[in-house]
């Protein structure tokens, strides 16, 4: 279906707007399901976040009905939201009083393997690094270059995600994904503090698994600790979880809480 | 004037294209005398060092073609090279023959005060600091939330520019700008091999000091460097240079190196 700006059928933007410029801007990527966006409070909760840490100005009511009517309208499959601090004229200031452009477009449900979810994946040990910016950390913004660099690194299928380190060489994320381990029934996670983005369904994988007396710990993850998980696995809002088999020499089997949280995601996202 | 996409009139972009996605392409922000692109052929060094950095297919040909005509047209002002990566689906992965796509507007010249060439400026202090990504480092890259950040963080008339440090703390350039240092004779200025914006005036200008037989310097500037420095200037291929009078409690007198380097650059932009 055709994309919204700001509620309208369009498919180009203003050459003005500082997403392009400066990739001003956020995004959120959203499963939709007979009509309904999934996780929809978890996506809003998090793209707030995000213009309260830029400084955008959103008109939140206008978003959340466009996003909503847009869904409808997809039915099923992928709605991604942008939203941009708008125009500018040449430099990096801008006008605080600005009112943020929303973009929405719809694409197919995704359509990956379903082996990557039945018996999971291989992750390519990506050699680009997340960069720190706490300033920016855990936000879904539109500076994605490290993404793009790291997902270059393999055009192979036997690799389905990629892990992400950081200049000091922790365990962060995929490329578009979080990771989890499970060592000695925790959960772990990463802290993204310092770098990496705060996915939706790292968010409601750390809810259900606290909901479920599941002790859950967010820390930084050296990759000793990895070889040594029990279960590991990525996660993010349109795939929901696909357990991981095997990181460079490192391999796991699937374990039972892989495939519990597993399940409570894929109810989530076919809801 | 109108804005050219690929060579031809538009004001508007393709939804789809990456530079909007993921900030995934390189600007080059040049002044026109007279028709004629000041520094191009730095300005075309730089670009060609980032495409093959971020493998981005530009045809050059066609993009020096475009980029001289509108010159010409432009004839005095600022012109505004972007070059993204152009259309893809969703997702990171990109198409390794995709054709970048060529984006060009012209704006006025810059309308700075005289003041700031003639009697120096003063460098806000910001707090936001620059990630260490050495893959993007030296890059004018479309990735700019870092300084779209650290110009909010002023909006006084007091302070025309700000300064950045890195992580560490460590002295590396301008918001918009590149620092330089003057010390017993020796012309310093920061190493960009972690982060920051290689300019192509503190390309011109590290030239010129050496066609002048002006020991040069590019290394690690410490904040204490900074206040034991003789002269400091900041500069860019737009405005030249401007004497730096002040930052923080440091302070140094407009010197005779910079005002000897500022009389060069503003020849070479009013050529």
């Amino acid at each position: 279906m055709d994309s919204w700006v700001d509620g309208q059928p369009a498919d180009v933007l203003s050459l003005k707007d500082r997403g392009l410029a400066y990739g001003d801007g956020l995004f959120e990527t959203i499963a939709v399901r007979d009509g309904v966006p999934a996780l929809l409070a978890r996506h809003l909760v998090r793209l707030t976040k995000g213009c309260q840490r830029l400084s955008i100005n959103l008109d939140h009511g206008a978003m959340v009905t466009e996003l909503t009517d847009y869904a409808a309208q997809l039915d099923n499959g992928v709605l991604k939201l942008v939203v941009t601090r708008g125009d500018s004229q040449r430099g990096y200031a801008f006008d605080p009083a600005a009112q943020a452009r929303r973009i929405l477009s719809g694409n197919p449900p995704a359509a990956y393997p379903a082996t990557h979810a039945e018996q999971g994946i291989r992750l390519f040990p990506c050699t680009t690094r997340l960069s720190t910016q706490p300033l920016l950390a855990g936000l879904k913004h539109l500076n994605r270059l490290e993404q793009v660099l790291a997902r270059a690194e393999w055009q192979d299928t036997e690799h389905a995600e990629g892990l992400m380190l950081d200049q000091e060489g922790r365990v962060v994320e995929g490329v578009f994904s979080n990771l989890f381990l499970v060592r000695d029934g925790v959960l772990t996670t990463a802290q993204l503090d310092r770098c990496g983005v705060a996915g939706v369904m790292r968010e409601e994988i750390l809810f259900q698994a606290e909901s479920l007396g599941i002790p859950t710990q967010i820390t930084d993850i050296s990759l000793g600790q990895l070889q040594q998980a029990d279960e590991v696995f990525v996660c993010n809002s349109v795939y929901g979880i696909w357990p991981v088999r095997a990181y460079a020499a490192f391999s796991w089997p699937v374990g039972p809480l892989t495939r519990k949280l597993q399940s409570i995601a894929r109810a989530l996202l076919d809801a």
